[in-house]
């Protein structure tokens, strides 16, 4: 049996047809040509799944979809210009399949639970690192979802009351997103550029622009101003997933979005100063693993369909 | 059918006769009388365990205990000065019941979601304000447990990192119990005592000491120094619930501990505080419901009987 997963982005609709393990056997791509009508949008989508499953034989259709979920409605996404649309019963109607709907990230997130990073653990909480810090956490294969339709946004815990903290884009200071995202770690680069002029950042940025690799790469060429802000980054980010970790006890944290492309250039200093702030850490037996995730943007489509697999 | 509850504290056993509703038709309280062999307290569980069923059909047992427990195992118990001591195989040799254990504080969590101030709802985040914070979180009417064996540790999330924040017990500073525990607010308000000799606090002070109570009492009086208390205090709740609210969007946030007694004093300003800082609440169709917990110290065994009732 197949399941057909589609991740609608702002600028493209992906699609894939999935087997029970997660394995993607065909995919599909299309721009996405926002502003039109949700109902245009949905029927380019049924349209991608139509030819995706033909002589398949198909469970269901998951769907990774921005915004706030509840149920088969999009009660509200910024991206889409969504407002309380219905979009699973309108897919349902046009396919003939059962349609689930979640949060993009939160499909993601499942994808690389199921199916990447955290493959065969009981439980995970994915971080994306990226414009902002989106993620979710699966428990027991199950994503974790609220009362109140909304799903986890651990990128909005606030992690520190300094009145100066940076402003998050939810209105708030101090949140994780506002200190670890990549929109974060570019900041930081371009006031420390701003700071230290004798700093290696300018030669490195002068290359490719500032990005979240910048004070990665001015790091390793031993600057001390870029290690000074990969310190302060990486101190965040480990608050962030201490806090997560004393939450869940997950067995794994995986990190995805930009920054975690640095691997181990992130992952071995975070994860020692994560130890330490893990509540009980010296007494339990087992730990929580911290990675990166692995599917990259399949994650999405595979995440959307094994949704559909769990829940049809 | 009915179920027995353990709840096992450094001073008191306490244990009751629960039915499959949560209803307790029999109690019984004993000096835990420490120090002494972990098998000597666990004799006289059993002997408790023996009356209170006697007579009656017994499905299992279940043990809040302090400390981190790893299934049938007591990994480590401050309290009891107990390490990997395999409680659950031994009561069960003795009373030939099957035994669950939980963490105390989760098990009293389980409780007021089960039985008492989140009865009937499908999520609960339970804080207790007490020496420190404790809690629990029920989802689907089942314990949050972690990979590592621990249980959510809510107390233990960093909710500032001024360099100045009170210690934790943990050994970090500005964890959510540094900041929230009733042991923070006597702090506090022993601070503030300090600073302000004019205030009401020393007046209402001089009748029975500082405790959890003075500065709400004080501040009933109009006192200014009392209300700046209570305000820096609420506002550090506020920012640890709307942290959890974005987490988990729970039905339910339960406050129980000595604090939670001033009810609506704390609850309504809470409220007020909190609401701004949950992610997405203006488009939200349902919001988290912050109360106050019903049980008062039977939510221990309560929730123990009725951890035995879901695994039994």
């Amino acid at each position: 049996m197949y399941y057909l997963g589609v991740d609608l982005g702002g600028t493209n609709i992906k699609a894939a047809l999935v087997n029970e393990e997660g394995v993607i056997l065909q995919e599909a791509s299309r721009p996405t040509r926002l502003p039109r009508p949700a109902e245009a949008v949905c029927d380019d989508i049924s349209e991608m799944c139509a030819e995706l499953a033909a002589g398949q034989e198909v469970a269901g259709i998951g769907v990774g979809c921005p915004g706030t979920i509840d149920g088969g409605i999009v009660r509200f996404s910024n991206n889409l210009d969504w407002h309380d649309f219905a979009m699973g019963p309108y897919l349902e109607a046009r396919t003939h399949l059962p349609v689930y709907l979640a949060n993009d990230a939160n499909a993601a997130a499942l994808g690389e639970a199921l199916a990447g990073c955290a493959k065969g653990a009981d439980s995970a909480v994915i971080l994306t690192l990226g414009t902002g810090v989106g993620g979710g956490v699966v428990l027991n294969g199950k994503l974790l979802t609220g009362y109140t339709g909304a799903a986890a946004e651990p990128g909005h815990m606030v992690i520190t009351d300094d009145p100066n903290a940076p402003l998050c884009t939810c209105g708030r200071r101090g949140c994780l997103e506002a200190l670890a995202s990549a929109t974060a770690l570019i900041r930081m680069t371009r006031e420390a550029m701003e700071a230290h002029p004798e700093s290696r950042l300018h030669e490195v940025a002068a290359r490719d622009g500032v990005n979240g690799r910048t004070v990665f790469d001015a790091a390793a060429l031993g600057d001390e101003t870029a290690k000074a802000v990969v310190e302060q980054y990486t101190h965040a980010l480990a608050v962030g997933i201490a806090n997560l970790i004393n939450i869940f006890f997950p067995e794994v944290v995986g990190l995805s979005g930009g920054v975690a492309n640095q691997g181990e250039n992130l992952l071995a200093p975070l994860r020692e100063a994560v130890a330490p702030m893990v509540f009980g850490d010296a007494y339990a037996e087992k730990h929580t693993r911290i990675t990166t995730c692995q599917l990259g943007y399949r994650a999405g489509v595979i995440g959307a369909a094994l949704l559909a697999r769990h829940q049809a």
